[in-house]
């Protein structure tokens, strides 16, 4: 049946036993990110950053115009591609390894490359596959890149375990020497507190401190069911009636909405983080359905100088998104290790910010 | 009561009485096609052909930048004519010889003028109202003409027959050789089935293949509402307080958004129909309400080679949407001929498509 | 408990015992407003206006694009100052005063500066802050000012009374000598009645008129909490937990969006008023929450000739809208001076139309 289906003209996606390491998948409907994006994603997440908001502010950095938000790119990649490598996976386990490696402005083209990096059979209905995913933007230039596994369907139950087994090393979190790559140096003199919301830069955050950010954003259908399609992510486990979602009468919200969501959340409190540097590692811990509120704390991790830079210093965040659940109390793991119920999200992030 | 109204300033719309073969009606309100515009249909349809999303792609086939997607282009001009032909239609019935004339590209501005081409009285409550209309932009180049005919409510119920009837003869299809005006010539070889999403070209389509486009797109009440404004169609069935949807808790969703809906999911199967160059006759067949998911098929009605080029061919399809119901059994009429409950559109396009 | 909130990284905004007389504030979040701001204001409102839809009609005129609509200018600045002077206000009370004094054009970036103007306790739980908001493009630019007041909570209960006490004059209305700066001369015999949707011009106006917009926009929950995300005001009483919309299932739909709904309603019947000049008084007279369709009609209040321009003529309009109540009967106030329930928004504009 789906080898039959694999021979008609539409696609219903790779299996588990479709992947081998080192195969390269380049994917189909590059993308001219717009002001038209900029301005839906605001829609969507109600983002306030400066930088990403205003062209004034940006070119008086030194920048030629409003980059468009790291987050935005993320999700735009990884949507890219979802129809070559997800379409059939049932959960992104986790991500690590992001870096983004050039900033991208209103009229670039993204588009993406993934290779398969790793894959691990358990025996079961599922496999583990291992991918590498590359953004490029016009001419070829690397924008972004990252490491994620997934749990992906095998065509049938039974399958025989596969003889190649390969776990990749990933890194724990991205060094802070490799951070900033492709942004222009900047006027820090030009840098205008009182504009980007924010009177706290890198040296005022410590190690270990917490934010709660409080604010929150309540994800009605309407704004999950556009998300999905703006993203351009067409993963089965969205919006189809065999969604468990939908048996419930709510549906699942995409992680690049949870993501950004919490992203957004963050400028109250981390109002100077004009730019996400790197993505150590991330996880959708539990999933959100429509009709939930997500909120979010942060703690910081870690603080680094950069190479070759005086303007700008990375902080390393811990950014945990919660559904329904102020963040007040920044739920966490209980005392057994285990996630609470509310939380939905947690990445490790490098985030830059004016010296 | 109506006529006293028609006195007023705002304008309650034209009802079968007042329409006569020969009237010409140049719309108000035409309108910039913008990134912004293109941004957000993505966001209503999940769209993802290449030649619309990428400026580079569509520029290294030949064009100036991506077009836009030819059916926005034809629901922005139907919109634009319904203030003055559409306010009191109850039913579009039927569309015919729709041709696209030229591409729209961004920043372009839209607008719109229809003729009254026949008109036929059943004795009843409503009459039929033929209608052409032709858009245009900048300075007056024609961007599509197409003819359609709806079921126009009479101010009163008696009100005696019409002594002018006229039903017109209207095309079964759009000859192929009025196919694809406007279009630059394409460089095929620059032609990228990677990017584009599909590796199958106009050769590769058989007659009477037919084809599960196997993804859906949910209409919550959000987009329906969004889509609704975002086309510009006022039209009174849409949601007002007396709309029939509302009786029921639900709404009737746009037949542009139907039709936007199907176009994009038949991406998946059709991903290098790079343009609709006709829509030789179309039929909303039964209404879609808020909460239903569309899914659609299609079945290959013909093949054709165009005059004086050799980059494209034309490809006659019928499209089948459907409500509720996966498209995987191609649901279509019964023996009796009838459509089954879950068939909302059927449409007769001419693709084009890279040889 | 709050105090010490204020010494975090986050903000959860000032009370009424933090403003003083005189205090000024820059805001933060600048904002290049671009075509995808306009474009997704259409979605919102449906609105139809040509000057603001069409480049091409602009320019006919003698503007140099079509600029944004003086709406959405007014609502994005107004939003940029609640972070620092509206987070804990549960109401506002009244504007006054509102001038707009430049056009505005996708591209150019947005910023705000707010006064405090007065103060008056009434010695219960909350006071009343009284605001001037003045709106910048590049290079500072006035476009916008306007006076507001609002109830903002205290800290605490019996937190005694302020020695400082000031109510300032407002005026009740703009004089019409001050209205249509930065406008440009208007070519009128380029003005094209059948492109702009209505036939009556300043002229056909009279005092005492009454119109009944017709049309109605049904304000949903995807569409009301895109708005409050996309104008990026992230006042408390919006979605959060604990909205009084939230704990009878429906939420508040923000004024932003109820006063541009009105606007836009406001085509129908006022199609060639193509600029709001002033706000000479505006008042939320009751919430919206999300399911309620929005009516609206107005009345004319004032018409006067405009020093040293012969192209436009200012209306002075009352526009009043509703809730799940047409406008055909134009509800109003009762005979105890009591607005109706199904009031929700009495506006004083002027408007400027061709002569």
């Amino acid at each position: 049946m789906r080898r039959a289906e694999a021979a008609m003209k539409a696609s219903g996606g790779r299996y588990f036993e479709d992947f081998r390491v080192g195969q390269v998948f380049r994917h189909a409907s590059p993308r001219t990110v717009t002001d038209g994006d900029v301005a839906f994603y605001r829609a969507l997440t109600g983002s306030r950053f400066a930088l990403q908001s205003s062209d004034d502010f940006a070119r008086a950095l030194g920048y030629p115009m409003a980059p468009v938000d790291d987050v935005l790119v993320f999700n735009i990649v990884m949507a890219q591609s979802v129809p070559d490598v997800g379409l059939n996976a049932i959960a992104n386990l986790g991500y690590a390894g992001g870096r983004f490696l050039a900033p991208v402005y209103p009229g670039e083209t993204l588009s993406a490359v993934t290779e398969v990096i790793g894959l691990r059979d358990n025996g079961g209905r599922t496999g583990v596959v291992y991918l590498r995913t590359t953004g490029y933007k016009d001419g070829g230039t690397e924008v972004i890149d990252f490491a994620r596994w997934q749990s992906v369907r095998k065509t049938e139950e039974g399958v025989p375990p596969f003889a190649e087994q390969l776990v990749p090393q990933l890194p724990a979190a991205v060094p802070a020497d490799a951070l900033g790559a492709g942004l222009p140096v900047l006027d820090v003199s030009a840098w205008d507190g009182g504009l980007s919301g924010s009177r706290f830069r890198w040296g005022d955050y410590e190690l270990g401190e917490r934010i709660d950010h409080v604010d929150g954003i309540h994800i009605d259908e309407g704004t999950a069911m556009m998300a999905i399609r703006f993203f351009g992510n067409p993963a089965r486990q969205h919006p189809l009636p065999f969604s468990d979602g939908a048996a419930r009468g709510r549906w699942l919200v995409s992680g690049a909405l949870v993501m950004s969501a919490a992203r957004a959340l963050s400028f109250n409190g981390l109002g100077n983080a004009i730019h996400v540097a790197a993505i150590n590692s991330g996880r959708y811990v539990a999933p959100v359905f429509t009709g939930s509120t997500v909120h979010a704390w942060s703690t910081i991790l870690g603080k680094e100088l950069m190479d070759g830079r005086d303007d700008l210093g990375a902080l390393r965040v811990r950014l945990v998104a919660t559904r329904d659940h102020l963040a007040a109390d920044f739920p966490d793991r209980d005392e057994a290790g285990a996630y609470l119920p509310s939380v939905v999200l947690d990445v490790d992030f490098w985030l830059l910010m004016p010296r």
